[in-house]
């Protein structure tokens, strides 16, 4: 990829990668989960790099990538003739399948019964600690975080009350939507924006540029949206721009639907 | 009062009394509270020494109180013919009137609305100092105060949630209701039981007698069940008798029913 784009193609993939932020085994986990998640579903080596090499990623660092997604358990690869094939393991079906709800969300509500854990001495803020660290539970200060749905098990040490929210202030919203990920979905809508500008769907794009766009569109929004729960409105800071960039997520995604693996083997 | 009492009324003045905490101008508190609450109500010198002295309460200590209770406000005197008359001013009435209602009710019912306001930075944390020493509110933590009904005015540097308990651990309800407290109602209950075991109303008592043991009990009763908000019943540790306590004290109130301050007048 040339550092100014020429084509429609070019100039969408420009917009959504993010070079300070592309790892390459993550791009592949995003890929996977978007095209090739089924049980059965896999990919050949070539067909990757057709799909990934365009957001500018060397060859060299895919094989990096798919090395260390093996080790990880992740992808497993086998040969088929000349060429190798990649798939999902168990593992790797399983994590993509736990998030896969959360991003292709189109109509997210955020849960209505919330809690709040208190934590008083060393026992509680360890118990706290473990509930942030593997929950979705969100910290609103040293000893303090929400959660919704059932109280956790293992938590007699927490006081818990079922809570409403009254009042919002400013350190509240930017303690649950930091800046940072509030400037991430601004970045993001204004690169969706760029992309939906060239119309890719009316450039009769190729499966393997429906691929490519599929996975930075989906790797982009995966970042952003599993960084914070569904909160309930008043949660979200002024100028919070995530509704809007879901809408241009799924309208970018419905004009690009999923291409046929078969079509991304041939070229 | 000798130290062991002999008649059925020094075995309940001496039970009610409690010598490590009875604050001369505190006792004259409950007294008027009680007695000469009304506008227009008011009591002699010489009925105040007859109600007060049998607490083995000396007549300087009271005159020292009573200059006390004139200098903050809370009380006048007058001249008539030789001796002195005192009565609430408007100031001490209020003060009075404001806690009579916590003080004197038999069926108290917990508020069902309760929040919690959480600070974050200094002036939240400002804040919510000002509204533990000015209300009602409960501390749960440095940062943590829950409270009921309405939302305080210029608290919008606080997070508030409307909130119900769902798990309260040993460690809140001390917080809520510390050992001290817990130990003064066990204390005050076996003071009642053995007042309530002499049958007082059994044996005719004077309007002073009637007074005194009021009084006494008032005073005692006043300075546990201020010290918290009616509270839901799972924030309790175990063995409260704070429910007891109260039946105890309304009992025997109503066997000895508020004298007329003329009656207290004659001797």
């Amino acid at each position: 990829m040339s550092d100014v784009p020429h084509t429609w193609f070019d100039t969408c993939v420009h917009a959504l990668s993010d070079p300070a932020h592309q790892r390459v085994w993550s791009v592949i986990v995003s890929l996977f989960g978007d095209l090739a998640q089924a049980p059965g579903a896999q990919l050949s080596g070539s067909a990757l790099s057709r799909i990934i090499m365009p957001m500018g990623i060397k060859p060299e660092a895919i094989r990096v990538a798919l090395h260390r997604l093996r080790k990880d358990g992740w992808l497993e690869s086998a040969r088929s003739g000349r060429t190798s094939v990649h798939y999902l393991t168990e593992f790797g079906r399983d994590q993509s399948a736990r998030v896969s709800p959360r991003i292709y969300d189109r109509t997210p509500r955020a849960p209505q019964d919330w809690h709040l854990l208190i934590a008083d001495d060393a026992s509680g803020m360890a118990t706290l600690e473990d509930l942030l660290l593997s929950t979705d539970y969100l910290s609103l200060g040293r000893t303090l975080a929400m959660g919704s749905g059932d109280l956790p098990p293992n938590c007699d040490d927490l006081l818990a009350f079922q809570v409403s929210a009254r009042t919002v202030p400013d350190w509240a919203r930017t303690r649950v939507c930091p800046p940072d990920l509030s400037d991430a979905y601004r970045a993001l809508l204004l690169a969706l924006d760029t992309c939906a500008a060239q119309d890719p769907a009316g450039h009769a794009p190729s499966p393997g540029q429906v691929a490519t766009l599929r996975t930075l569109i989906v790797h982009r929004w995966r970042r952003v949206v599993l960084r914070h729960p569904d909160l309930p409105p008043e949660f979200y800071p002024d100028g919070w721009v995530g509704p809007d960039c879901r809408d241009r997520v799924f309208d970018l995604l419905d004009a690009l639907p999923h291409p046929d693996l078969v079509l991304l083997e041939d070229c």
